[in-house]
């Protein structure tokens, strides 16, 4: 049997209607070429701090994609058998994603790969039982060239500005070395507290000491406590964010009075508060970290709705993000009524919004960021990052929101070798989103332009503070 | 730089698809002459009583239109620098309409601003701040003309029918001032009596006693207050009304024996009623109001499930209908049940739903219109007004619930000069879905042509009444 | 007036788009002259036992098809005058059917209507009035001949397996009489055991008593009434079946200990059961349900969140199954971790979940099956087995779940005479959506022909274990 061919058709994503993809290839063409721009992401800071070659092909696009993995165990396959949680020899981990490429037929994830494998790779035939020793082998031997080094790749990708994401806890050593190194590359922070501000996240206690040792803090009291997590914000910001993220398991907000947050706080920091006061004491530091962005600057991201290792054994047996997290259904408007009673009509904050849960998109979430003027929604967000997923994102938020309370595309990802690939995915399906309305003589090709180079670029950097 | 030209598509909002879009234009051809039907809509009896010319620009097209000045608001604009809450020049504040009409991209509001500005004004360049003076001069020295007065637009609009909504407290003045008058137009009221049903409602016990001054009735007692309601009901269909309307915050309905009815009045009567007293009467006086429709005739309306004046600190500055009023999640199949066991097979009840919540139409909606005799669907509401809006409502709902169980279109609104652009964009959205149908071979075009004209006016008037 | 005709044009329900349709009549090619597969629905084995002609039109075509009578109901037509709860003329009904025929524009009924009144009775003008009685007569003619007995359209059909749903306490004698005739149709039970599952079932003490009797078990105890089950299963099994399923209110699921269990069991069948013991009991019986699952080899499927018998009168007068089933909101993250948490990651588990709550596709059911081994999704069931019901489906989980967490169509009907319409429309638009995947360059046509047999097919095959 010969091997199929791996072809990236120049008109893939776009509407089939030929009117509509002719101006969909139009607008497509004005921003094509432009830099990404990725203001939240979870890339390692150390491959551009050490720039050392990324290792084998399995190490480097199965075992960390949990978008991958879980498939693979959905049908069947022990994690183990791809080296998670055992050792495993990378040939035949590879062998197995390769038995299993047609699970992926109609996902992002066969997008995002064939990208990878076409683009960075070189490779001009489709993954398969027969081509797997091919990809393996070919893959490898590009990885260890100079040019397939991480800041080499960077540089290929026409990465402008790229954040990852810390906790309060890291040292952000590798975002200095990175700044000393010369290397003209903008590799900055991002601000995730959850370690320190979630009850309930593994070691909660541990990590309070390590906070106040950081920062000469005494985190026995409230004020000490708050005083900590403002020198932290103080140190990323001096490392380059310009954005927090908090990653709640909903999206309540409280305001609590000064006394209230402070028995609340012993509570916590005691050990002793119970689910509700969990709860409690995450909605009220959401409150507080609305204020401390005022007084910082650091634009506030939220990202709510994911109810976390869901799969007990799986937990129990391999650890976090083994692509047991499961969304909610997550209200918002009683939710963030506290937060934004606050803070909500101060054009100081920026509050982008994610979720989970698409039923609030147009219920919800458009009309809260078109009225307030401190709330803005983040893309369409993990399962729903996606063609079909940012097209309801568009047709279901743009008519009550506009485009300009929304922030253009996340990558949000770890996958950095797919970074281009999500970035070109979403410029495709806005331009094709933009055709449409053209098409339908609901705008003129000027201001689809316009807007698919907002949409690209400058909505991020201006809600992103870049 | 040159202004671009505002143009109106004669296919806009039509299918792309080319065959698709033949047969959207032939099924619109049919209906774009047919008389506007308005059962539903909150413009002000005053204008046609009156006849008084419109104000300026500013004051007719950007002050009163929520839509419009929340936009503005969440992209940092101050309610006072379009004279809201605070004096204006009218110039000035077009001017920051202008400055931001890029904003409305994509959303329904440029589509009727557009209509108003090309076909109402004959405006043929886009809004942009270059052109904020000329489409100012130019608006309002039209207005000052006797053939934009109210009579003559709505005349020229060729609307055959026009509902308002008036609370019971109004004296329906100008109601009878227009039949009064020898003018031709036909302009009905509708009786919301949220401000005397509602416990929440501001001033209720006012209200209450108002009630009782204007009917003679003791509403001191419930039988008093029924009997004061009723008295408004007839007052109000002899006045030409034949609907009633109710904004509820959830659709909870409940059906209370006499004695626990008169119980809660005197609780609520009192002032005294706790919050869930006071959804409770809510919920009662639904299932009454519904019995008196089946005395009366009149046709019933519930528009559940909006938060109001969500954002505390703008209601205390500039009070309700500022933009802040979000959509919640809404429960229909228990909420309903208790209207629906007393009234539901009763066909001589007509009860209309309305709902802000999408997720309710193929999961609740449909299959509830699809069953009980009494109840219908009305049309896509507020948030969802709009092209994808209207066209997720036919999706969802008509696979289960078939045409006859809608109601054809509702303006709902207060901006009396969108009025033909409303209905114009609810008519081709309906063109162009019946157009799907037909090429998909689901129906043929004969069919199609009977039901774009159901839509358009037979539904509307056999479910209003009229 | 000339009757309309009736045609069933080949590419009905194919995208609009010419070269997308050009894919999906290719894909289409491939798989319409495949046999149906039919693993859940609910017609009468006594049809495929005893081949005896069915009776006329009204009692066979409309008045055993709640979708078509809620729909009359719906606009006013008594049940009696269609013969539901009183005799009628069967002339009569029918005219009825065609006078009201107009109402089921758009809906999938008269897609299925359509495909029977033309493909199986030749018919070749339109329903309506003008057209009643020749239908009547026509259809009546030809039922009286053989090979319109049951067993001669199974074989005109093509089916090559049907499945029935049976209660526990059914002899199965029909489906012993169909394996004792000789005939070759293959036609298997499926064990549904709400009856003796749900203490809310009419009759539940009473069928617990039958279900001891039928197997010998003591069912005063909890172990006896486990073994009775097991003994139920086991000649299910024997009778042909492969599968399991539970209609219950939600998808709660629990997983008791020995003691509780036994108590609560204790409870139930006292008669003494809360409804949130009642509750508790069917959680926990899914979960027993899953383990037996396990040891016998039986596929499970869950379709929950159906209000039953929301219409109190209606049910009074006319008992089950008369249109006044509502979907209800269904939480599945939640409801289904017990179960999940114990069986989830066995792959020797096969759990197949439907929904009534399509909110609930992306945001719960398609990841929670894109990773639980044990869990598939069922196909768009009952108010959205609809042309854009499916498309919703498949847009909705198969970017998350891929197409191998999915168990193809399922036709879950007693209107035997339309199954291959229902299977035609599903082909049709699974065909439509693999050719929107191909046209948009996600998919090569080679991959969309694998898929469109897999989804006819192979999935059906494989999940189901036939």
């Amino acid at each position: 049997m010969t091997a199929a061919p791996l072809r990236l058709h120049p008109d893939r994503l776009f509407p089939a209607d030929p009117d509509t993809r002719a101006v969909a290839r139009r607008l497509y063409a004005e921003v094509v070429d432009l830099p990404i721009v990725s203001p939240h992401g979870h890339t390692d800071p150390r491959w551009f701090a050490e720039d050392a070659p990324f290792g084998d092909a399995s190490s480097l696009l199965l075992q960390p994609d949990h978008y991958v993995f879980r498939m693979l165990y959905s049908q069947g396959v022990p994690l183990e058998a791809i080296g998670i949680g055992a050792p495993v020899d990378p040939r035949a981990a590879w062998r197995v994603l390769a038995d299993h490429y047609h699970l992926f037929r109609g996902t992002p994830s066969r997008l995002w790969l064939d990208w990878v494998f076409h683009s960075v790779f070189g490779l001009d035939v489709r993954l398969a039982p027969e081509t797997a020793d091919l990809y393996f082998d070919s893959i490898n031997e590009q990885l260890a060239r100079p040019e397939f080094r991480p800041r080499a790749l960077f540089d290929r990708f026409n990465i402008e500005l790229l954040a990852t994401t810390e906790s309060p806890l890291d040292s952000l050593d590798h975002h200095a070395m990175i700044r000393a190194s010369g290397w003209k590359g903008r590799v900055i922070t991002a601000f995730r507290p959850d370690p320190v501000v979630d009850p309930d996240y593994e070691g909660f206690a541990d990590n309070l000491d390590r906070l106040g040792a950081m920062t000469g803090e005494d985190v026995g009291s409230y004020a000490g406590y708050l005083a900590a997590l403002r020198a932290r914000r103080a140190a990323f910001a001096a490392a380059g964010a310009t954005s927090t993220d908090h990653g709640h398991p909903t999206a309540a907000t409280a305001d609590l009075d000064r006394g209230e947050a402070e028995r609340l706080y012993a509570q916590v920091r005691g050990g002793r508060a119970t689910a509700e006061q969990a709860e409690l004491f995450r909605a009220h530091m959401l409150t507080v970290m609305a204020g401390m962005s005022i007084d910082d600057g650091l634009v506030m991201q939220i990202h709510p709705g994911s109810f976390r290792n869901h799969n007990t054994e799986l937990f129990r047996r391999f650890g976090r993000d083994k692509g047991a997290d499961i969304p909610t259904r997550t209200d918002f408007v009683r939710a963030l009524r506290p937060l934004l009673g606050r803070f909500g009509n101060d054009p100081r904050l920026s509050l982008i919004l994610f979720t989970l849960d698409e039923s609030a998109y147009a219920r919800e979430l458009a009309p809260l960021a078109g009225h307030y003027p401190a709330l803005k929604l983040g893309p369409a967000w993990w399962f729903h990052d996606s063609p079909e997923g940012m097209r309801r994102f568009r047709r279901q938020t743009t008519e009550t929101a506009g485009f300009h309370n929304l922030v253009g595309f996340n990558d949000d990802t770890r996958a950095f070798l797919s970074i281009p690939a999500r970035h070109d995915v979403a410029r495709r399906i806005d331009c094709g989103y933009l055709a449409e309305l053209v098409v339908e003589h609901q705008l003129d090709e000027d201001e689809a332009v316009d807007l698919a180079v907002d949409l690209t670029c400058r909505l991020v950097k201006s809600a992103y503070r870049l």
